[in-house]
């Protein structure tokens, strides 16, 4: 398991609960590839919205973002931490 | 206070040491601009990383990392956070 950092852009206006609702829709199936979604950060002014997770492989990731309806635009594995 | 994620680039084949003493220039002197950095993640291959922080505005954290010797290409206010 590798930790991913993976971004979201073009979110321009997101509420907090649209935010609550997007991190829901991944919990709700990320058991089924894997994933443990552990936070996320938005920006609502610049519409970008950062994804900490930990996975087997950024496919993984992208696999439970897709199925939920909101792909990412980034993937990076995150292998150092502090 | 506000949570930020600011991010660095061009910092391919940084180490775990790297990171950690880049963390630990900026808490040394954090205090002094009200800042508090939390976490920091990197990615080694594509030279990213990424920094989530309280701080009373954008500039005071810029200030930190510029004082620190690197400073950030972006920082974003994340007032929305799950």
């Amino acid at each position: 398991m590798t930790k991913f950092m993976d971004v979201h852009r073009g979110m321009a206006g997101i509420t907090d609960e649209q935010l609550r609702d997007a991190h829901d829709a991944d919990l709700a199936i990320q058991a089924e590839e894997g994933v443990s979604f552990e936070h996320a950060w938005a920006d609502p002014a610049e519409g970008v919205v950062y994804c900490l997770s930990e996975a087997p492989d950024a496919e993984a990731v992208q696999r439970v973002h897709e199925r939920a309806g909101h792909p990412a635009d980034e993937i990076h594995p995150v292998p150092l931490t502090v």
